[in-house]
């Protein structure tokens, strides 16, 4: 009876493992993500939101992934590590005037298994001299302290897409 | 005796499950994918590029899912189900002229769980009006018949870039 009780357990361990696998990790299609994940992925942007519109980048910042590995594409191509990422935020937005007022739109929130996300949306940015905005690819991982952005992959839509077309 | 043996059986199951999860969903760092995966991931965008080298877009297109949720990102938006990130590739490219040769470049592949990855890398159209290239994100996922990309954000570097720096 004893190892009766004890496989019963295990295989209800076991079938929850594969069930819990299947529902988090589908093999050949992208799941939406949970409820509880979203929430806790939109509160991330929410903040970086926020902190760029207070004109705090370090705040803002606080969304990606503290790390050499974290990844940042764009049109001026790759850059590589935590303090190229924040190097190019402070070169490209030296004051308030160029940071503009911040809006993320139209988020899409994708899982890609249990501990990673892609997030995809648009941004645009507010300014004196002209707004600009386009989309970004966002993939999350989660970590103890929570949901951060390892790769970042932004584009311009609108002039660069104009300018493209001259190609 | 039939019950423990049952109970190591699934005592082994559960524990190499567990084991398994721990070594591809690593919580909170990224993990370089398996030899195998880069492998058939490599595979797949090698076959790519030759496809695109013969003038053979069909054949380029079968590195993505063919979904409605597939998503291309770019200079001109957001592209969303198969047939529009067909249709983009027809109307930017339609002729071997438009099309160069293709080169993919610096490849990057990151596991994002047991059945999903990142791969950054670049990539340069030589053709006769003026070369081109940029840089590129793809999402890949595994799906019964092998790995395909699921979304699509891509680049222009350089004509782009010194584009965007005047705005």
């Amino acid at each position: 009876m004893r190892h009766r009780t004890r496989a019963l357990v295990l295989a209800a361990f076991a079938s929850g493992s594969l069930f819990l696998a299947a529902n988090n990790v589908p093999l050949g299609r992208t799941a939406q993500a949970s409820k509880a994940d979203r929430a806790l992925i939109e509160a991330v942007l929410s903040a970086q939101q926020s902190a760029w519109n207070d004109g705090n980048v370090n705040a803002f910042l606080e969304g990606y992934w503290h790390s050499e590995d974290l990844t940042f594409s764009g049109s001026d191509g790759i850059s590589r590590g935590f303090n190229a990422v924040r190097e190019r935020y402070e070169k490209t937005y030296p004051d308030r005037q160029a940071m503009g007022r911040l809006d993320f739109s139209d988020l899409q929130i994708r899982a890609l298994g249990p501990d990673a996300a892609l997030v995809l949306g648009h941004w645009r940015l507010r300014r004196e001299k002209g707004d600009i905005g386009g989309v970004f690819s966002l993939v999350f991982e989660r970590f103890p302290e929570g949901w951060r952005i390892i790769h970042d992959h932004t584009s311009v839509v609108g002039a660069a897409a104009s300018h493209q077309s001259q190609d």
